[in-house]
């Protein structure tokens, strides 16, 4: 029999204690063994969760229980759980964590400390979709070229209403605050954060690499009007927040971002609140793994994956994959020297001479226009919508810059990053 | 250092000598020691491969060298290979293999010899996804509910055609063949064959349960026609060669047939040789797995994945995923008990009288109908394009027999099933 304790009894913690009972059936029969909560830790002892496991406020209860074999962490954060892992691991037993900011700080100081045992997360990433697996396992005789995905549901949730119902940003933002796929205080979703800690996670994976949150391009949806939805549509393109890991020589580019892209590609065609992740090995080629990025059964369902696996073997590999330095030579790209294609909306009074001379700044900054729609938005006012070749990071962020010092423009341009 | 022979050197097996090769510096980091191929068996050692390994056509030097950790079978067949496997194991050798029919009759054998030896067959389903990764690791917290994929890329790639293009069946059957995709005899492929084995493998690891490829009900893509995509189109549906396990109470289906199947399903939207396999867990929902379901390194992808976690971990896992009776109640349920709606092409001679004939025989059958269209095929003859309501297997047949009898319907009604 295998125990666990579990720290932060929320939603998906109450999900890996109903899930354990009513699945035990199949679950005993793949690890081997029987697997038993033995309690849990909490905040407020007082408030009724309808579980039948022994409850604690002190985690200590846990960390020092010798007949528990795998703490579960579940509270969220980043520096308290990473010093109560730290006791766990160090106390001899094994982690299993749905924690992606954890780890977005903290995953290769786990990996040195979990050395002899057993760290996993698959559910830190893309909820119930066994990504961790599949990348780490699945695809291991693999150079990785790229790895981009939906990583994060309520943005794609919020940008599938605008493009198939034409609902504008801040009436979708509310409907999604009362479904609750969106907090309050939305940022971490709509502002790229939680795809971004997801994407260090997978990229240290397939790399090595090693980045915090604060080194990479992060930028939301919060911009994004109907206007861009409808150039997007037509000219054959869904709009999507992507993360995006990508070698390119010795570098790898990292960045999450609102996107155009083709709507022939697979993972344009991933709507609603689930997640979808594309992976480009050197030698199968795509891949693709689809489903619920959240939730608190289908986030449990991956939580339980790992303990099985560990109930099952112990540790049976290297926490990030590896154990030898692994491509080695790669660095992360500067934010400045990414390349792109762009699409720029750019608000501009209606006025004799205002297409000449953007058309003149774009050229002076050395970056070619691919099309380009005029579209009045008043009487006095018009935007235009560009779509330009290839180009450079920076050279973009000067022409936005120069676009927007300009006097016959109205507010800095909106720009969308074309994949 | 771990050392590998592997039996049959064609276009998988280089690519596995190639891939170890060339990707050498990853595969170690993750494997934790060096891979290397000591030698292959082949037919014909006069033949150049290319290859810079021993090569000997006597399969005992690779089951009696006792420096051979791994023996990688990539003959083919059924029998033979099982053979030599077993020796394999008994020898305390791992094995790999993506031999989908070795195990599509064997797999429960093999589960008993290998119970203490590693035994992977990773590329046996759909190439280089992850699936059986997926499947038994991954999802290993659930009950299955229902597996549904696209695991035959020929038959995929045709109907793809067939519907974006309009070619119709024996044209694209020719450039299939004339573009590799499709064998001389293409029976396998497109009479369903291939997927069934693959479809047996994941059922096992699903639902424990044991059936055998003449236990199941297999048809292929054979008799499609343009007149019945066109009628998928205009009702919203893609025809697709699907194979389907699904749990129905005490009852598992196994299945694969052509199947119309909702536009709006991500399993629908995927196109051309690839593959893709949605698999609906009780906890975590649908999640879908879509890649290269074939060539010779996304295979081979496949194969060193397993490869390079034997070499680390041994043997992590039960062969199937479950070493304790899983879902011990389930049973194969009969062909004749699986329920369907269903789209019916009836070519008749048209003549007075005949709609009220065939509708009558419907009703004698108890099969109700929800649309119906007739299109004229000639001056002297039509199609009845049906689609019905839920109906037994058993009804269908008997309707179809009945409409079969009939003087004026030209020739055997063809059928397929809407998922």
């Amino acid at each position: 029999m295998v125990k666990i304790g579990i720290i932060g009894v929320g939603t998906v913690g109450a999900s890996v204690v109903n899930i354990l009972k009513d699945n035990a059936d199949v679950i005993s029969a793949r690890a081997g063994v029987d697997i038993v909560v033995k309690s849990g830790v909490v905040k407020n002892l007082n408030k009724d969760r309808g579980l039948d496991i022994k409850l604690t406020d002190n985690v200590d209860d846990i960390l020092n229980d010798d007949e528990i074999d795998i703490v579960v962490e579940l509270m969220g954060g980043v520096e308290e759980p990473f010093e109560i892992v730290k006791k766990a691991l160090r106390n001899g037993k094994a982690v299993v964590t749905a924690n992606k900011a954890l780890l977005a700080y903290h995953r290769y100081e786990l990996q040195e400390i979990a050395q002899d045992i057993a760290f996993e997360y698959e559910a830190s990433v893309a909820g119930g979709i066994p990504i961790i697996n599949a990348l780490r396992d699945g695809l291991s005789a693999n150079h990785i070229e790229s790895i981009m995905g939906i990583m994060n549901g309520t943005s794609n949730y919020m940008l599938t209403e605008m493009i198939q119902n034409g609902v504008n940003y801040d009436d979708i933002l509310k409907k999604a605050q009362d479904l609750g796929y969106a907090e309050a205080d939305p940022t971490f979703d709509v502002g790229g954060y939680d795809a971004a800690h997801k994407l260090l996670i997978l990229a240290s994976i397939a790399y090595g690499i090693d980045a915090k949150p604060e080194d990479i391009l992060i930028e939301g949806i919060e911009n994004i009007s109907k206007e861009d939805v409808d150039f997007a549509s037509e000219f054959g393109y869904a709009i999507k927040l992507l993360g995006i890991a990508k070698k390119d020589k010795n570098m790898v580019e990292l960045r999450v971002h609102a996107s155009m892209i083709s709507k022939n590609e697979m993972i344009s065609k991933i709507d609603g609140v689930m997640n979808g992740i594309s992976v480009v090995g050197d030698k199968v080629g795509e891949t693709l793994y689809y489903g619920p990025g959240a939730g608190g059964d289908a986030t449990a369902s991956a939580v339980i994956a790992n303990i099985i696996d560990i109930a099952r073997s112990g540790k049976s590999r290297p926490m990030l994959g590896f154990d030898r330095p692994m491509e080695a030579g790669l660095k992360l790209k500067p934010i400045e020297d990414i390349k792109s294609k762009y699409y720029l909306r750019i608000n501009v009074s209606d006025k004799k001479g205002v297409l000449a001379k953007v058309t003149k700044i774009f050229e002076e900054n050395d970056i070619s226009v691919e099309t380009m729609l005029q579209r009045p938005t008043s009487k006095e006012s018009a935007n235009l919508l560009i779509s330009t070749h290839t180009a450079y990071e920076r050279d973009i962020q000067k022409l936005i810059n120069s676009l927007e010092a300009l006097e016959f423009v109205n507010f800095k341009p909106v720009m969308i990053r074309i994949v």
